[in-house]
């Protein structure tokens, strides 16, 4: 998919909402155990749900690596039931060097057919320029994660500049903002910034609202650019949000919650 | 496995071979692709071939990941030929916040029975620890690699230090040398050798030696220490030294001569 189709997509639901398909079998409805493939079941289930007001999916791969070749198969069908107007991020956090990131990126964009990968920069270009040999897909490279552990590397000022900043300003020459995006966590709204101020037109997958604590207001306000350059995910407070029968109507009213929200901030950043 | 079964075998075998099961279907002995699994026969073909000449295995997840739920069963049944005695090492290179990373840490230690998985350290403390604890169970921490990426954010300096040797710093803080081990590229041996002078106690996973250019004289000059303290590996050179119906014999051949010269390099470091 490429930028304008999510732009558009943004536009028509008034709403840059990305859901995290974390889904733990532990967590699921009990009710849904009897399936045949009740992760599959279940991430269908918050798809139908939900997909009229989200632009994007997020599953994160190691949920499903954690249940062996048959995690891999609920993968698949997760992957096969997301409507193809929807952005697809295989949340895998990847990177090795060159010949063993090009498997990744097969892994990633051919044998499951991703829109984008997050990466780890940690390695450098040659861990990342096999991703974005792929046409029409994305990186989304690590720069600010919104975990605590964040702050022990990503904040060390490196010749005069915090770590995240390095990453950036080297990944512009990598990619285009219509192949490349950056990870900023929701919470540092004032790193959200200083990304803006280096990558202004490059979108931001922001982590971080809902359990972990970032506030959409202060992410809007620091992170959206003219074409909203951001996608904000929520995963346990949205595909958890109901444990019973009604959980679909539950994690509906979840998204909904929150793309109400995202609509006002896009009224008032980009209207006014 | 702990420390002091590992040193074991290396003296046992004269060895600190790691062999790397980087296994791509395109480059096996064509006769094995009408077998069922030909991923996992040929593995377990150098498996049987290499077992006495070196001390560990390190399949790459990659190679795995890039067949879908079809690899996971090459993964798991390659796992399942490697003799007990040897330490495994699932080269996954992963980490993400604290409660994905320990969905990572049970996919490699116990839904898969390795000994050790390699971690990157760009998120920090919390995308870390969750590995750690898992008793006898090994984290690999990237600190410089031996791709030419390397150097676009690793030698990096705050403070007159290079980042690799911050996230060698910090993690001596977080894993004993019975839990924690570093990767240290064989490209560069003077780094090798800063590594080991704050680390002197903790084993190096050192690959870069073969197709990569690295020189075993020099790895073990800068980073053997008195109970060796490397494990260097070699994947590509060993694995397909032949491909024809004596590829075991070949690989059996390339092991030996790795062998040989750690033989040598363990006479004169650690007996004179």
């Amino acid at each position: 998919m490429n930028r304008e189709d999510l732009y558009s997509q943004i536009r028509l639901k008034s709403s840059f909402l990305c859901i995290g398909l974390d889904t733990d079998i532990r967590k699921i409805p009990a009710f849904l155990l009897k399936e045949k493939n009740p992760v599959a079941t279940f991430n269908q289930a918050i798809v139908e749900a939900t997909h009229d007001l989200c632009v994007a999916y997020k599953p994160n791969i190691a949920f499903y690596e954690a249940m062996g070749s048959q995690g891999w198969k609920s993968l698949e069908k997760t992957v096969d039931c997301i409507p193809p107007e929807l952005f697809t991020i295989a949340d895998a956090k990847r990177g090795d060097i060159g010949n063993t990131s090009e498997l990744y990126a097969k892994t990633f964009f051919e044998y499951l057919p991703f829109d984008a990968v997050t990466v780890s920069p940690y390695m450098g270009a040659d861990s990342i320029l096999p991703f974005l040999a792929f046409p029409d897909k994305w990186v989304i490279l690590l720069a600010s994660t919104s975990n605590p552990g964040s702050l022990d590397f990503q904040h060390l000022k490196l010749e005069g500049k915090p770590l995240y900043q390095h990453v950036v300003e080297k990944a512009l020459k990598w990619g285009e903002p219509d192949r490349l995006m950056f990870v900023a966590g929701a919470t540092r709204p004032e790193v959200i910034g200083s990304i803006r101020k280096l990558a202004p037109d490059h979108f931001l997958l922001v982590p971080g609202i809902g359990a972990q604590g970032g506030s959409l207001a202060e992410v809007s306000q620091h992170g959206m650019n003219s074409s909203c350059g951001l996608l904000v995910n929520a995963s346990r407070s949205i595909i958890y949000a109901g444990s019973e029968k009604d959980f679909q109507q539950k994690a509906r009213k979840a998204a909904l919650t929150l793309q109400r929200e995202m609509e006002d901030m896009m009224h008032y950043h980009l209207l006014q």
